[in-house]
């Protein structure tokens, strides 16, 4: 494709402030401060901001948890590329800005309240949760996308959420507290159906800047132990209040302890050298927290959670150092971050655990087989929407990046002069030429 | 100037440790723990701590969110300069550490309860928005001022922002509860003023150390993100309990939300190649935050907010693009963080959108003229302030840094040998004898 | 010893993943969900999470506090060394994840209920608070370690905290809410004497890689300031609700401002030019926390916290500037990281005011005698604790590091192809045979 067609500068602004203004007016027409009096109305949020009846920022502190792992966590993860940077935590910025917004319209849109849409702090962290779908697919296609894919993606992926979203809480009644189904299985496997339409044959011996630097693997590490320490928050954050939110909390709490020990083991036991590999130690630490979703707020004792957690961290560490390179090779699947090892796998084990601690009345009111539906519901919405999805962004007018430009912010980001970089290697050729001109 | 001025050996101690003991002497005299006791006797703070009259500690994770915007956020989002990372988070901490401990004695001593300053969450939170206004002002003069020029602004400052304070909200009974007009304009413009005072006409070309390397962008990305994510905090930690505090959450979350797909619109569409520029994400994106402060507890609806948020981010991205420049050149005005983009004009804003907000009825028991009075109270203060601070500032013994020394760490701090900056200027020489060749 | 010994594929997964088997397997037997049943049982902590009776998660936004200090605050703060980021903010993680499950079950053995032990947000504050002394003996070491090492210290060092904390906590009824003794002079004396008995004489004369580049300076900054913020949370989490807790509060808030300033005064005080150093910024600054613990919640009015404050800030930094050089060369203790400043002194220094505070009656039920016994039984189990660790990871087959290879990550991480470290300086060496090959 011509280089200029990279150019954003009309492309994007009209995309965005479009977005932004069809919001704004739906906003105005639907969108209202929640003073407690809708409370009533509502069927099936039971839950509605109960946790404190009195206090309607209870949630708040949860709620700033979970927008931490959101903005930090997701956002810095991804900078562990050495020269994509500014796209990761600056994209992701963006995306779930826009995304929280059009989120919180759609997930409340199937029951209104006097033709109006409440707002709630637990309406925001369900906001907030339904941007973590966009934000793990973008982990899947990242640095070979542009700002304008990025941006109908999140549209079509958060849409194409809520549909699910609905249907599994709502009309299966499955139980899905920290979202292993409908947020990370889902979100994984969206971004891999995105990621096999785009598949790019130019990039499948590899991209030099596809790797990380020093520095660069410990600015992901800010996201890692960010959403580490708060998955817990993830998990818990709109669960019933009391016992169960208790129970959400300490099982994920020790799901990442234990998840954390095997996938250190396993990262050395899988490594010639016996090494540890930032890679698995950024990611797989955090499967448990993925995988004991489902059941998070569900019976299943301290050690079933360490239990699905070491599991969790085996799999997740063997997948990165295995399957990633056959999913590339063999299905044309180039996953940039390993969702999924992190989201989709974990996702699906989590889905998996919710039907046998169903199965073994973990909690009440809840069947295997709708449990199951669940995810299979998951699954297919996410290839299917994903794969429309896909289909839509390799149009060819969106301004994706050529491949010798993938995984480079200087194509859409103003980069500064770099004097570490020119220091680097190119004494010999003149640097400045890349920059700026694409 | 003589270099050996620039020494802080026995000037920076000596101020420090008498600021220090003066306060100790102050606090030994009037400050003691809020027992709940004086509750009664305080006429103007009517929310004194009584969002939970049974838990003196129920405002405590407000007060964290807070006090992380000001040491986190404040402090990394001024570290996007090369060689000026450890002044912009070391005396970001300095500055407030010493700013919170004078800024909860000015605050007080206008209203003492048995001749005693009691403490308690709720104080800390406001003596932690006192420091707000300094390390406003201290992003103007970044790099262009020594240790203890900044701690005497700091005194200054603060008693300064106290004064106007207590007219704005005591006596015209002002509501600007995001303090878009007595923290934000009054910061930015004290700064200005101040850094109108200091000009120095040999960085009117600009500066080599003025700018940015990759990393330290990314740096500052924490501060950036840590602000937009706690924001709300910000806007709404002292509100009234109940619906306003709540108001206040859900207005500057959407508020920011908006603001950030316009900042990042016109970021692109001020720019030839249609490219982003992290001056305007790491800033812009945050005017929405502080246009909406004074409005953020009225009923001005969601999408109310978010048109504040859009209007804040488009004149914000489009201050640091064309209007800096000219303050520059022009006024004379060398801006460093762009203040005036960030909290200057959207400061107005948000103190104008007030006056609107009163004149449409949006808040009880509030008047347009008193919102316009301490609106233009704000400004003078900070105006009359930040000029008579700049005055003292200028008197030549407080070991400014010479131009040539500017945007430098090293002026006083000890740096570490730079190995990768020795590297990128130093191919002719053998850098490799200072490493652990192991 | 021989290179191969330090390949970690076999010891490393073997010790990581039994510890976690037997961990879970005393999980499976011991630890249930506290269910709000097993409060009537317990006698000494009379606190069990009564911080709200009815919400179980009340003491939550606190746990998230010290959660955060333990996993970013520690991990980012031993970040500064040039080459050992992956180690520091990774092992720190691999410690504090096993700790935190190993300390629960130790540190609540002694008191079953009804033969079980019930997990409570409580309970997971102190469960991470019993890895905070892992990672202070951490700071000793670092650099000079193998994870296998760090495991088994972990595994001795919290049986032993657990032991002693039962002596000072049960037993002798001493009071140190923020663990000045129990914790922060525990730790980092036990980690001193592991330090001793490891003595490597050939790193008498320093190590190339023992120091900062400046982007790392900037990374352990974001470890000072989470320790500086939420240090308020450390000193209060477990106080009891109400007015005590809010004290202790007040006064670390307090303690760490002035100790901020008296920290930065003596920096530039004690070097010729008057230049800061980042080493007493990023550590001494903190020490104000430390040292206030053991009388947070005691009535020692805001000033007197100040007070202490200033005497800590002033005593860690000249222990940075004189003490540690003569440590070394003396006494033949080598403290990377220089706890005995941060946490050594100061947390005697807490102790000691502890003592004087009881004999002052700042609080009720709490004897001189009982204190000072309770601060001698927390040096004496760390020097007697960390002498015996010290001779058990002397042993020759933990695959510890060679001198030549200490401080450098690349040992036990996968580092990527330093770019930027070639850039530095090798255009004409063949850097790449530094990796990997140890």
């Amino acid at each position: 494709m011509p280089a200029f067609s990279t150019n954003m500068r009309l492309k994007f602004p009209i995309v965005a402030l479009l977005l932004e203004v069809v919001t704004i007016v739906l906003y105005a027409v639907f969108v209202v401060y929640d003073d407690g009096n809708y409370s009533g109305h509502h069927g099936p949020e039971k839950n509605w901001n109960h946790a404190n009846e009195t206090n309607p920022v209870a949630l708040y502190p949860m709620f700033q948890d979970v927008h931490v792992m959101i903005f930090i966590g997701f956002g810095f993860l991804m900078t562990f590329l050495k020269r994509y940077g500014f796209s990761s935590v600056g994209m992701n910025l963006l995306l779930a800005a826009f995304g929280l917004q059009w989120g919180l319209l759609i997930q409340n849109i199937w029951h209104l309240h006097d033709g109006k849409i409440p707002v709630s702090i637990k309406s925001m962290i369900n906001a907030d949760f339904s941007t973590a779908t966009v934000l793990i697919s973008f982990g899947a296609v990242l640095g070979k996308t542009s700002p304008v894919q990025l941006l109908i993606m999140t549209l079509l992926e958060i849409t194409t959420f809520c549909i699910n979203e609905f249907l599994v809480v709502e009309k299966l009644e499955a139980s899905d507290i920290g979202a292993s189904m409908t947020i990370h299985a889902f979100g994984a496997y969206f971004g891999l159906a995105v990621a096999r339409m785009l598949y790019r044959p130019g990039l499948r011996n590899g991209h030099n800047n596809e790797g990380s630097v020093y520095h660069s693997d410990l600015f992901a590490m800010i996201g890692t132990v960010y959403l580490w320490m708060f998955w817990p928050s993830f998990n818990s954050a709109i669960a019933e209040p009391g016992a169960p939110q208790l129970t959400a909390i300490i099982n994920t709490y020790f799901s990442l302890a234990a998840c954390a020990l095997a996938a250190y083991a396993t990262s050395s036991l899988v490594e010639e050298k016996g090494k540890l590999d930032m890679v698995h130690i950024q990611n797989a630490t955090l499967a448990g927290g993925v995988a004991v979703g489902t059941c998070a707020d569900m019976a299943i004792a301290p050690y079933g959670a360490m239990l699905i957690g070491v599991f969790a961290g085996v799999i997740s560490t063997i997948g990165f150092k295995f399957l990633t390179p056959i999913l590339a090779s063999r299905l044309g699947i180039q996953d940039t971050c390993g969702v999924h090892n992190l989201h989709g796998m974990p996702g699906i084990l989590g889905g998996l655990a919710g039907i046998v601690a169903a199965a073994l009345g973990k909690k009440k009111d809840i069947s295997p087989s709708y449990q199951a539906a669940a995810l299979a519901s998951s699954l297919g919405f996410a290839l299917i929407g994903g794969t429309i999805t896909g289909l839509i962004l390799k149009l060819p007018f969106w301004g994706q990046p050529p491949d010798q430009n993938c995984f480079d912010d200087s194509l859409y980001w103003e980069v500064p002069e770099e004097e570490e970089e020119a220091g680097e290697s190119l004494s010999h050729t003149d640097h400045s030429k890349n920059k700026g001109d694409a």
